[in-house]
């Protein structure tokens, strides 16, 4: 392809407002240019990557059977009203009317759609279980669009939803929902973790998001350096190592400390470490008071707590309502003398400790001496901390690391929740009437090119990975006023698409430098350069990633890239 | 594939409320299920299709050397406002608003996201021609959606839009893209004809629709039988071929004709055949008085009229107005003593009349014996005549036939309607500051699936051309509780795989009737039944198309079906 006959508008400058290196260096490199705020033209350049990134999802997702198809983007209001979705969505939900006016959406997602095409085919646990997939522009009206491709209005996405008459068919599926898109994710050439979902507030059902460590990325991703493990802040956990203390055993004594409100306060009230200090914090769970003891060198993670206690609502309590329930100043809340009916918990790592500071639960007081197993048998021990970097990951194998990532996947066990509202249902083999169980599976097309570059991008532009770039190799002649590079470029051409690579040919009438410059921005694998040796058929092969160049003789050239793409 | 495995949601029964065949067998066959009125899901058998369309475009439009890109659908209303369309594309346009009340449309055609992004990108004539395209879903609020995919709410379009710096380029251009255009039709498998349009009241600029005739399309096709030409009935024409009369001119003569309004009222007068008659309609061309005159067979063509005439208002004068002006009944308008300023022309095909029977312009009065070089030796002679059938095409070869007709395609050359408006200037190579020179040209692609639906369907369901059909070969087993027909279906399946070909196997314990209804409501080109004879190793062929069946022994079951295949 002749880089002259293709749109391509390289950029100098970095654009104004864009934040993340993908959105710049997308624009920069010609791949994207803005329409409105939150939306963006495809150039063809970028065209070419998503058309391959297509190309790898639909070859995944058959190979697993699934079955692709296309819905209307404009949804009937009237099916997000029946499924409960219409309400809850919020405002990011896009809503139009016909002439007639009969209200539409603009899809986000397309549960309720699927269920009813479903619903109005499928009768029987007979033709069960069914995998339907479609690429196609979804659409979220964002508040704050940003960060280019990554938090956009309309963007293009994989939506596949299953449909069995039993769990075990929708767990067979999931699994291999899960190899697929590990599949996926590894042959576009993107570094990403897989995050176990929060099982328990879904109601039971399983699910796992991916997610591809970035800088921009709008979760904080706790993963083990050793390990496969990875999940969310809010639900990352850490191995419980109780160390050991032989210290004996002192008598619990209550010790006036006026004023002495803060951890910090605590420790050097009673000069100890802040580990030898038990925090007691007062939550309203479901408007219930709960006195949660963490070590005071711990931070209470509420998502966590949240799920433990299996409530909706969950909130620290304020100063007045620690006063009003337990008629202590905040900084003295203690498990101790608790008004009935208080529920009182413990992080796993308050267990070990010995001779520990803690809240009296009287104004202006603290115990020192606390030992739980002596002094509060019937404590409750959970994990509610917040991990921190350095932890031993929960599989004992590494440390937790942190990262900032970008959400690529999500697959999602369903179950009846949308079956049920729809009246989807089938008869199963005792020829009762049931709702079909349901999985769900996406990933972000548009938002993996992003990602892509957001994770191998440098200061000089973009570098592809070979499996998803818009061309094999860059041939730049440096002057095309001289004929004996214009022929040798048309040769080597024609050579390498022979061998079946993509190649673009940068036939511009520009200088050298600037030819360069571009080429660098737009990232291809290989540019071979046609320089002053051209008549001696000396050609320069660079390698994007690394910067390694090489002389070759172009009779040589396709071995040498072969070896050189090998590196890649 | 597995038949069990897709979501072919066959129908024995015609669906309510759909008349087209294509329209009928999409639904019954599985392909297409309706979301809302005027949205439909393409199923997996659709899709595959579609599939098979799209690629089939886009290996004739890369060919060309256009470009692949896509534009997002939500359009802010300002480019449409800048181009003047906002106002006069009317109540089709699908129109919203995001959350900070900024207005959208959703696109039902890209002019004007194409031509902001090369405004925004090209500066200069030496970055030029470039033609970019999109295959994507377009938005048309349809007062009353019907035919299905033929007239419907949300569609899939191919929109390509070329730029150039002179006419020359975009002559090449637009060549380039009637050419691939018909390439793609051919492949397709579909019957088609390439309508010139109506290059004068477009401002010169030459367009050409691409139509595929079918019993529910829209517009009536005139096509000769013996030659390429084609034409909307609108804009259709004939061969002008007088007649000459040997007969002997007679004087003018008034004659009394009380009563005598109609053409067969001065028939049967004057005891003459229409064609001896010459017939005056008045019409008002933008509020002026015009007289038209034909023979008495013919019918006026008021698009013709409107045409030559240059005018935008045209219409026939009412019974008041023709009192008004002229001073007449209606039936005795004629060209005599018209009052000042009152046009005449007459249709090519009264210049060669004799001895014909004429309004007089005067009340319950006819002249007879009116010979018009005579007796009005200035008349104006032009083509406004409707075409017949069974007229001799005006390129001489063959006679008109009539045939409704769907629109497929089109190209246009834009000239500088955009670009003009929307600023898109460049440097030409005198340095001057030019509006770029624009083209486009469409393919509606959910509509092709329907047009060869319509062409090729029979009354028991689908028949598709082999270029586009979902799956090349269809197995039958037709006992799938016969163990040696499964072994032969899964030998078979893997055999015609290997060989290049895609299979779908019907795998359901389903009676064979109900295979065989539902394998023809499919429309696959070729059947492969294994039956009683699946011990002895032989299978039936069938062809869709022709019905034609053969037995074929297993180990000649490739060859038979190449044999077959290529009478398809």
């Amino acid at each position: 392809m002749k880089q002259s006959r293709m749109l391509i508008p390289t950029q100098k400058q970095d654009p104004t407002g864009a934040e993340a290196l993908s959105h710049r260096m997308l624009i920069r490199g010609g791949y994207i240019q803005q329409v409105s705020a939150g939306t963006y033209a495809y150039l063809p350049l970028a065209y070419r990557v998503l058309e391959k990134i297509e190309r790898i999802i639909k070859r995944e997702m058959d190979a697993t059977g699934a079955s692709e198809m296309l819905v209307p983007e404009i949804i009937p209001a009237q099916f997000w009203q029946d499924s409960g979705r219409y309400d809850t969505y919020g405002a990011e939900l896009f809503t139009l009317k016909n002439r007639h006016d009969t209200e539409f959406i603009l899809g986000p997602t397309h549960e309720e759609t699927f269920t009813e095409l479903v619903k109005n085919s499928i009768k029987s646990y007979k033709k069960l279980p069914l995998n339907l997939y479609q690429i196609q522009s979804k659409f979220r009206d964002e508040d704050r669009p940003r960060y280019g491709l990554l938090r956009s209005r309309e963007f293009l996405m994989l939506d596949s939803y299953s449909f069995s008459a039993n769990e075990d068919d929708l767990d067979q599926i999931y699994k291999e929902m899960r190899t697929a898109f590990e599949a996926i994710f590894n042959q576009i050439g993107l570094s990403y973790r897989g995050i176990i979902g929060d099982s328990g507030s879904m109601g039971g059902s399983d699910s796992m998001e991916f997610s591809a460590p970035a800088a921009v990325g709008e979760d904080t991703i706790v993963y083990s350096n050793d390990s496969e493990y990875a999940a969310n802040l809010e639900m990352a956990t850490n191995m419980f190592v109780p160390q050991k203390s032989h210290a004996e055993a002192q008598p619990l004594e209550l010790v006036d400390t006026p004023d002495v409100k803060t951890i910090d306060q605590v420790t050097a009230f009673f000069d100890v470490h802040s580990d030898q200090v038990v925090k007691s914090l007062l939550y309203l769970a479901d408007e219930q008071p709960v006195v949660v003891l963490l070590r005071g060198d711990q931070v209470a993670n509420e998502a966590k707590l949240k799920h433990v206690l299996g409530v909706d609502k969950f909130e620290l309590a304020t100063a007045d309502q620690v006063k009003q329930l337990l008629n202590v100043q905040p900084g003295a809340v203690g498990p101790f003398d608790l008004p009935q009916g208080t529920k009182v918990l413990a992080d796993e790592y308050v267990q070990p400790v010995v001779n520990a500071v803690i809240g009296a639960n009287q104004t202006g007081k603290h115990y020192q001496g606390f030992n739980p197993t002596r002094d509060l048998p019937e404590l409750e021990y959970v994990d509610v901390r917040t991990v921190k970097e350095g932890d031993i990951s929960p599989d004992g194998s590494g440390e937790l690391q942190f990262t900032k990532g970008i959400e690529i996947g999500h697959i999602f066990k369903l179950g009846t929740r949308y079956s049920k509202v729809l009246g989807a249902d089938i008869l199963d083999e005792n020829g009762r009437q049931q709702p079909i169980i349901m999985g769900c599976y996406g990933i972000g097309v548009s938002r993996l090119l992003s990602a892509v570059a957001e994770q191998q991008a440098d200061d000089n532009g973009l570098v592809w990975p070979t499996a998803i770039a818009p061309f094999d190799v860059h041939v730049i002649p440096t002057n095309v006023k001289k004929e004996e590079q214009v022929e040798l470029a048309t040769q080597i051409t024609g050579a390498l698409e022979d061998a079946g690579l993509e190649v673009l040919v940068d036939d511009r009438k520009e200088r050298a430098g600037v030819k360069f410059a571009d080429s660098d921005l737009i990232g291809i694998p290989v540019r071979v350069t046609i320089g002053k040796k051209a008549d001696e058929g000396i050609v320069e092969v660079k390698i994007r990633k690394t910067g390694e160049t090489v002389e070759t003789k172009v009779d040589d050239l396709n071995n040498t890239i072969k070896i050189l793409a090998k590196e890649i």
